[in-house]
């Protein structure tokens, strides 16, 4: 048996593109099964509601030798634990490549798109595949997931065209499903501080420093800064557990599309230089800025 | 200007495939070059040469930030100086994937088939884009060279088609082209011990140990052997220069598809543990073993 699943802290493109590929590859006739690597969040149990379907199960560890496909992430510190013994055959994924070798060569399909689901829409027409309305809205609601209904800077041309023709197949309203959707996900009053800052969290290595980009979607910052203290020792108790150099914790305004970041840590002068301004109070205010993979990550890392 | 190129120590798969991929893209409206990172070896010449075009311009060093393409590679260790600093936007490979990473996401296509260029075949195809003769020619040129026509274990379904199919647009004979040109490529009289090592050298890494397999084709490995004590002089050269951990000289005879190999350096004890055998005079006879991709590296890296 093949797995197939996304990255740790699952979001909606990271489910929902394991279930397509599942689909995919089961046309093809080989023997897989989606998994996910943590819990699901609102905004993906609304998809999953919605379609009337169940998550994939949980994969906690991957024997040596374990056959597996890699969608939506490739790096080893966002995968499942004991992935450096296991066998990647394939991933298809849109993000930078870092932190990932294989021993063989394999089937690895990247590209610079808003959406792994963008990707798995093309693999489908380049194979003739029929797509099924499941599998339309299951694509349809990570593109929206990813670029935040289009208005993310890493929205390109081909998601616009891939949401629009999965939007026709499925025959849905594409905007008020999304704003549906996207809404569902930004409830954040269940989660406790530790939760928060865990919900979509990625690891990151620079030489030997350790740090973890935390985002969350809301549609009002304020309402989640009522919880900075609470927040900010959370972060630091990360910081101390996992010997981080910098937590950077993202709130992104969907409706505004600015983000509030807190940042704490040795290394928060990089913060403060990868976006030419100095921490308020731990804080710093990103006009324009939703896309932690374009916007965010990528001058992190070059200061770091 | 974007440069596409191969490996260092280019092959006809390195050629070849940056030539074609210039055409695909220049097809596109895009503005690129190939380059090429060393000398044209026999084999490639007489491809060049039965076309009657130029090899690509060599191409020595890229400044920070320059945009590439790479073909038929990814690891650094065996592309352009300046590689870490470049811009790297697309890869076209069939290579396993170690030693690369890059700050943003990138177009990277890689598939487990014999060669490059039956990759670039499938794109050509998948773009319905029409192929010329002259392209025909370098990518059965590369399949013919990778797959030693069609008899390496690397060799997959999709290379023998593509094979086939080129081989119709070209309106050649496949078997006599082949071996006119791989035996052009295997005449090594003219090569210094020096040279023959380096004719296809591929450096890797393995923690902190640095590792060089270097492969030349024959239809004859007694002559080649005519010549062991000054190629053993020149490894032990290379070894020290370079503080290799191990240099692995694959002799490799294409008509009877075996690999004479001489092993030099503090961890020849992993060659005799990849092969389960020990050495003798510094060497060991592989029966069968033709692909350095699949039959030498992933056994030598293992071990190491």
């Amino acid at each position: 048996m093949v797995y197939i699943f996304g990255h740790k802290n699952p979001d909606t493109d990271s489910i929902c593109s394991s279930l397509v590929m599942e689909k995919f590859d089961k046309n093809l006739g080989l023997e897989v099964e989606a998994r996910r690597l943590g819990n699901v969040n609102k905004e993906t149990q609304y998809v999953l509601d919605y379609l009337g379907i169940k998550a994939p199960e949980l994969l906690e560890r991957v024997e040596e030798g374990q056959r597996v496909v890699l969608v939506d992430h490739n790096e080893f510190n966002q995968s499942v634990e004991g992935i450096e013994q296991a066998k990647v055959e394939t991933v298809i994924d849109h993000h930078r490549i870092a932190n990932f070798q294989t021993k063989e060569p394999l089937y690895y399909r990247a590209e610079p798109v808003g959406c792994t689901a963008t990707i798995l829409y093309k693999k489908f027409k380049e194979e003739n595949m029929p797509i099924e309305k499941k599998e339309a809205i299951l694509m349809l609601s990570a593109i929206i997931s990813d670029t935040l209904l289009l208005k993310s800077p890493t929205t390109t041309e081909e998601d616009k065209k891939a949401l629009e023709q999965l939007g026709k197949i499925a025959d849905i309203d594409i905007n008020s499903y999304g704003m549906d959707m996207l809404k569902a996900g930004t409830n954040l009053d269940d989660f406790s501080a530790e939760q928060l800052i865990n919900l979509d969290a990625k690891k990151s290595e620079k030489g030997n420093k350790k740090f973890v980009i935390a985002q969350v979607n809301t549609v009002s910052i304020e309402e989640v800064l009522k919880r900075k203290e609470a927040i900010e020792q959370a972060m630091t108790k990360e910081i101390e557990n996992n010997g981080l150099h910098l937590f950077v914790f993202a709130i992104t305004d969907i409706l505004n599309s600015n983000t509030q970041v807190i940042a704490l840590g040795k290394e928060t002068a990089v913060v403060e230089k990868a976006f030419g301004t100095s921490l308020q109070d731990h804080m710093v205010f990103l006009e324009g800025v939703v896309s932690r993979k374009k916007q965010i990550l990528p001058v992190i890392d070059e200061n770091m």
